[in-house]
């Protein structure tokens, strides 16, 4: 199967080629990047040499002659919006890891702050949650790739709203991810001797992951959900830790909520649901699909406390992209991701 | 005055000299160490060299001849109520900044799992939350240091449980500490590879500061309160950053609160209120004794979100003591401090 | 083909297990841990759960019935050398991680400052540096595997040393690396507070891989060689950095020194050398097998500048010790190393 | 007195306000910034605010009216010599932590790849190494403050050459820098997520502190000098440790060498020489303007090796700049920088 990827020289690019690389069926017809145009990919990093030395091109210079399986975007959002539209035109499959494709036109001009171009392609596509979406994604031609935060949220609260155990109010979602969200274009803000050693909130209440959380959550419960989402830059490269903090409908232990997730889950691979006490660590994610999952059961307080572990960069990015990509295009859903 | 430091040789201690050597007003007549002693503290921890090279004692080998006029036990807890005992018998002014008498002894002997075995003087002891019991404080002869996650949670809570403006049920506080906080012995779980690179919720439900946190909120409210505490730790040596999501009263805008907040703490020197829309970093406030806050009110959700920083060694630990010291004495508060 | 790893639960079988677990032709018979004996190789390190949830078993209980093809031990120095004797006598194959054969015992004894207890199978070990001895590699049956900075820095220098451009006295190996190399047990050193935001040099004149590095340039050399090593903790995880400083015996340029170490290393798929005025950083080859070298003539001194990156737990370890026992076992050389 | 700084928001400006904060003699009374003119200094490190909230002012709108006695020019390179000799025709005294006037014009323009446009001015400056120049530097109008490398490699070397112990030919100068020293502006290299967990070799042969090294060695030495200098970028924010590398003239011990050093810096506050077996660890220096120095003469090669480490920013920049000033201005060499 022929890919391209767009935007292959940001840090979720350099993931999907990290991936791909080892995918048995996949080859990788081109590498788009604007700002390294002319250059091999091993050149902008050099861990590739040997292994990955294609050279970079234009997006405009892409011929779309040779038959394209699929695309990737791992543009900015408001790029990628204008390249899905002329992709899925040629009947190439596209999967976007932006935000552009995320959140109905309306909330996305609220929370993005910029008109949407392509109102048309929005009302066919398919969010890309694999394990919640699965049996649509199998069939879709056109999948919106989830955003870290969500991923991370929405795997940890899913089972426990779908299964009725809490109530859909007062959610709050306090979630800590590494700099490689923020992407790789260089500014004061992810200066390394502004970020190391530090922590800090940000984008409290103005972050655009918020309506996406809600809306996949809404979409579970039948019922529109509002929460409080708190994003924090930590000093680490690459991770989500999610803290979630909920409240139980009825006494209920800790065992029975396990169990109910792990029967949740039980076809999907990427879930470790971890024992009673056991609580997960973004170090044991890094690199992978997985997404680490712990629970308690506060008596004290009656709340239900659900901490999620993933790799913003896999299983919050690129990961994901290719687990959608093994759905929609009938290969084994683990190929290359473990 | 002449001080006296028990367990000079941990991180807390490490800050207290850090900060004492400054202080016009003191003379540090002794520094015991039980694992370092016989050796210059300068060895113990080299930077110090040239600046304070004086020799570890064994604790027990400290002459009492020579009057103190105050001793600061930086002692692990279940150590620090067997020497409070013995300098309070001699009249020597004792703040401590362990566990031991922290909390009433049926609270404490369930959240410490120990027996306490000075029932007599837990009864005597103030709790040096510096801004809010300042009075009791000047007139203290013993007083119990607040714990890092205690003194960064309830002074963000106080003032808008003092006001009125939120519920008392259903607090959340997600707390990000960094590991200086875990003490300086060594353990696999403080092994550089181990905490490098990565972020975990530890202790969840079982943390002894929530007891704590829980006592002194519960002071203020004139109220039993309960509350969700989460505990992380982040790969940073010190700061702790709390994020804590409480519901409101009534509609209410975030000037109203902060414009409130400004004048619960117009007098206190050390706490820093952050116009609306910024939020604090535990960067600003490392090294120093300042508590750093930032409101936020959530319209969507009704939600007052606030969100302290401050360096758990200083305001979290040993700053803290110093201004109870000041505070004692009638020194100026921030003498030293700044 | 069935392996045993002794000393399992350290970072130097962690990573034996992450690399064999993706080796078409070995299956993993038992893991060994004193420390952890009982528990699931997953609970020591979580983020093998559900690929490697074998049980650990402290090293007597494994029972040399079931026909085992090759063990590696990944155990301290003292202990290695009591257990390597055991499998060879059993006619196991034998790859040791360890110091403890990798001197003649003379210089063991001086510089591990312990006597040895093996002399027997000293005499009878391969140095495991693949690529420069890979033909009696592939006959052995007993492989001492190199030491992370020996592995370093021979690689870079032996080129030089082999085609004759460089003064045998006076070179210079400044070495930095990740904590990982001290190994998993905690102590004060190795404490995330003392490591982090820090770089010290250690253990000068005095650090076991000297006379280490010595040995194998010597062999080459066909010279005694002494020269000065000085290792340097930084805080990173994994990942060793040497800049080394030698003599030019005659004017030559960068390009003609470059061109002779590519022909040096033309069948050597781990060792990528970097074009003229390019230097390597460990980020590019951690997790990986690779060693990228980086040279510089610099014309005012005339000496050749030589900068080489490996993972010291990759190529400086593990990764080695599984390429080694491909060559031993007729598998391909870089087979699950890619 | 009075003083100015121009360039405060970058690091060098932000250490040089720190300092400057405590000093009894000095009343700071602009700060110059062309990026955030018009904001408080204390919004552009937030860690000032209530310490420092002045305006920053663009270049142009300094009033000359209000008499100053000295400038700091905390620019980058080629704007410092712009503003130098406006300062000095006014009679205002100057101290520059660029590069404009640490070499002579033709070896700047080489290295600096860069016209210089004050010749006039670099023939009336003193090189502000403190320890080394002090009585050149009292009476001192103009001061070129040395470069961070240079500042960390001399105060090293230059009591060994002083006193003859070793050969001037064949030095090296392995020199491994925190983050900081690279400024704040944003930039690809500076991200966080490049630097972090990564350790690399940069500018080999082409650095810019190379013939200010040289310059200086060889003034003390009064024979010209050449050497290797390479400089490495490792994740900490402040720092530097430099290794350097010497032959020996005769045999000597370690001991005899550190006394000598003992001696050359007997009336020197800010050196600290280690004892025996000791080496510094830049932890130690953080913060501070002092420089750590630990000797070891390696009888295997004959080499001393010299281990120095500064804090960068401190005695590496803005820390030994107040100590110019105190010196120019009959102050306490030490006052506020203790």
């Amino acid at each position: 199967m022929k890919i391209g990827i767009c935007g292959a020289t940001g840090y979720s690019g350099r993931e999907l080629v990290r991936i791909l690389l080892c995918h048995p069926k996949v080859e990788i017809a081109f590498l788009s990047s604007e700002q390294f145009s002319g250059k091999p990919f091993s050149d902008v990093f050099p861990e590739f040499r040997s292994r990955m030395d294609k050279i970079c091109q234009k997006i405009d210079s892409i011929s779309l002659n040779e038959k394209l399986d699929l695309v990737f975007l791992a543009l900015p959002h408001t790029v990628s919006m204008k390249m899905a539209k002329l992709f899925l035109q040629q009947n190439i499959r596209v999967i976007d890891l932006s935000g552009d494709y995320r959140l109905p036109q309306e909330l996305y001009e609220k929370w993005y702050h910029h008109p949407h171009q392509d109102a048309q392609n929005l009302s066919k596509v398919v969010y890309g949650l694999s394990e919640i979406f699965r049996e649509k994604i199998k069939k879709a031609q056109f999948i919106s790739n989830p955003g870290c935060y969500p991923t991370s949220a929405s795997l940890g609260l899913i089972p426990a709203i779908s299964k009725g155990w809490i109530e859909l109010e007062g959610m709050v979602i306090d979630a800590k991810s590494g700099a490689s969200g923020a992407g790789r274009n260089p500014s004061l803000t992810m200066h390394f001797c502004e970020v190391y050693d530090n922590i800090k909130a940000y984008k409290i209440g103005v972050h655009q992951h918020t309506p996406e959380i809600e809306q996949i959550l809404s979409v579970v419960a039948k019922k529109e959900i509002h929460l409080d989402f708190v994003p924090h830059l930590i000093p680490i490269q690459q991770g989500i830790l999610s803290t979630m903090y909920t409240r139980l409908k009825k006494r209920v232990s800790t065992s029975e909520i396990l169990a109910s997730y792990l029967e949740f889950y039980k076809n999907d691979s990427f879930i470790r649901m971890l024992p009673e006490g056991v609580f997960p660590q973004t170090a044991d994610v890094k690199g992978t699909n997985f997404c680490d999952i712990g629970l308690h059961v506060e008596e004290r307080t009656q709340r239900l406390i659900i901490v999620s572990a993933i790799d913003n960069m896999v299983k919050g990015a690129a990961g994901q992209a290719v687990q959608n990509m093994n759905l929609m295009s009938g290969f084994p859903e683990v190929m290359a991701l473990q």
